[in-house]
């Protein structure tokens, strides 16, 4: 039998690579992707089909509010940044982080690692091209699975020791998507953008976008995305 | 200006007396509450009463679906076990234990901690009589801490460090209840029966109202608690 692993996926660039990277290893792939009343909502369809062309055993959408509590373009009537040059997007954290979002995404993963026996919980975070935002960097997905194997049953039964697998902390956005399409990612079926139109086409100038196109551009791979504007 | 604190608050005796405690130290009160499909949705109720009473500055409910994942008596068709003694609740992790629950909500805690500019989060869990959950010892809040300050925006700029406060960590029940009543609570509000009746009457034989009523008893303190069972 392989090896359970929950995948958090947002049907995003990075999210479906690590899922490729994880089946790639073997493991059984659980999914799960959030309804944070995101204003792209978009991502939730890419989610579904990305857990569909993976064969996964099992696709979960959990519904989350994160709007209760505010703070953040993608969830709040904040615009969301366009046109932002790299000297721009590496100058703090931006308005489209969403406080405390991986912690509460990785929590929700650890909750259905532990009801499935999972050894393994992989999520697409990258502290190269990351945007800024603080639950993306190396020493905090650490921390995250030092809290992560005192927090569970299984854990302290000493029958799992739960790691938190970020297979692209370290690589450019080229390098995940060449590693994507050598295990055959088709990232048609991705979305990436903080502010699609009303037919779901990629806006081309957020950060997301910049940061995706800027990905296939030094990959030198074709990107497959439709954008409203490639200025 | 006083410094601002999340309370969790189940609306139980615990949690209440974590919140007495914050407000004795001279915070502005945050309180959150979880609804997440528990079947002693009491507790709900109780948590509003008991923000009523301390005149907290704001009271949330979070929905949340921990029965996505199952996996424990509290949110599925499980029995709540009843009329175990203290050597049968000591050995193992109950049924009664939700996966993650806890890192769950202090996740939710730590993304309104951060919108807020609160720098303390209370959680009122208890190394001492604690049925047994993981997610109730020391080493977890301390690594819970560890990683809350690399989660957030204003931990890395900085501006805050959130403290994971647990001020009933080594407290026995009686000595808790002998803190709550010397600080005002009235336990009269409180709920912490994990099945009780049509009409929210405790049942007073489950791992929850036994250590209540054993924690009342040895703090020579009236339980206003009214039980179904007192046997």
């Amino acid at each position: 039998m392989c090896a359970k692993a929950v995948i958090l996926s947002s049907g995003g660039l990075d999210s479906t690579t690590a899922m490729a990277i994880a089946r790639d290893q073997g493991h059984e792939l659980f999914s799960l992707s959030f309804d944070y009343g995101q204003r792209h909502r978009f991502e939730l369809q890419a989610a579904e089909r990305v857990a569909q062309a993976f064969g996964v055993k099992e696709h979960k959408v959990a519904r989350i509010d994160l709007r209760l509590f505010g703070g953040s373009a993608l969830t709040d009537d904040i615009d969301v940044p366009k046109d932002r040059n790299a000297a721009a997007m590496g100058d703090g954290i931006p308005v489209t982080y969403v406080p405390a979002r991986n912690t509460i995404f990785l929590s929700y993963a650890l909750a259905w690692a532990e009801v499935l026996g999972a050894e393994r919980i992989f999520i697409g975070v990258n502290a190269v091209d990351y945007s800024g935002y603080p639950d993306c960097r190396p020493e905090y997905i650490a921390a995250f699975q030092a809290m992560a194997r005192l927090a569970t049953k299984t854990g302290v039964e000493g029958r799992t020791r739960i790691a938190i697998e970020a297979p692209l902390l370290h690589m450019t956005k080229a390098r995940i998507i060449q590693t994507g399409v050598r295990l055959g990612v088709d990232y048609a079926l991705t979305h990436s953008c903080y502010d699609p139109d009303a037919a779901g086409r990629a806006c081309g100038r957020c950060d997301s976008c910049q940061l995706r196109r800027k990905g296939f551009r030094e990959a030198s791979v074709d990107d497959p995305t439709v954008y409203v504007s490639t200025d």
